[in-house]
């Protein structure tokens, strides 16, 4: 993030500083954080695929509200050989505004979220926010 | 992967099978997998994030051609509590129509992309195949 005084801002007392982060290699601004939910891969543990793309991701994107542009889903199939087991069994992310807006939808509904858990796995997830530098590369 | 053979093929020897991966939850089909590179955090390592973007990634979508739709890419905040270190300084996906695909762009490509990690990063990467199971839930 690069926070920096706003154009016709200088020296007046009542303009803010704006926050820009600079996305791609385009000179678009924009302000993405994504909040990557990882489920290491563990031999012998649970993960039910269906429940966590048909009930548990909607009813986290429904109570995130507009904190969450969108999510995306995975899969893990695979580590770098073929046939050896991926890092992680299941990653999710969710591209949003702010870590603030995110933080504060989750102060508020955390607790039913993270009740849901154990109804597709018994993983404890590893969490990250991270700036999205390329969202897509081609757009 | 479901692989099923073509409407209008059966019984005909030279109709090769078709391979369709059911993607999201709207029982529209596709065929993405996700290739994720993914940096682990490593105290006093070194990741030139500048490279990475500008120079790294793009050399690495053409090289893969239209093997590859499309990159994304992240730089790791911090982990579950603020100011924790992220699991992953940095994080990327090529998002592919298949495995095999990226395969044989790396086959013939992957000496060379190797060889220009040393000029961004001291840290090996994890690599995972993913399967695409919501590509982003607002399309």
């Amino acid at each position: 993030m690069i926070t920096r005084t706003a154009a016709g801002c200088e020296g007046q007392p009542r303009c803010a500083p704006v926050s820009i982060a600079m996305v791609g290699t385009d000179g678009k601004a924009g302000r993405m954080i994504k909040v990557n939910v990882m489920y290491p891969y563990t031999e012998g543990a649970r993960f039910d695929h269906a429940y966590y793309r048909d009930r548990h991701m909607p009813m986290v994107k429904s109570r995130l509200g507009n904190a969450c542009a969108y999510y995306t889903v995975e899969k893990g199939v695979s580590g770098r050989a073929p046939g050896a087991p991926p890092a992680f069994v299941a990653m999710c992310a969710f591209i949003c505004d702010s870590a603030e807006g995110y933080e504060a939808a989750m102060q508020e509904h955390g607790a039913e979220i993270r009740g849901d858990i154990a109804n597709y796995t018994d993983i404890a997830p590893v969490l990250q926010f991270s700036e999205v530098i390329v969202e897509r590369s081609d757009r």
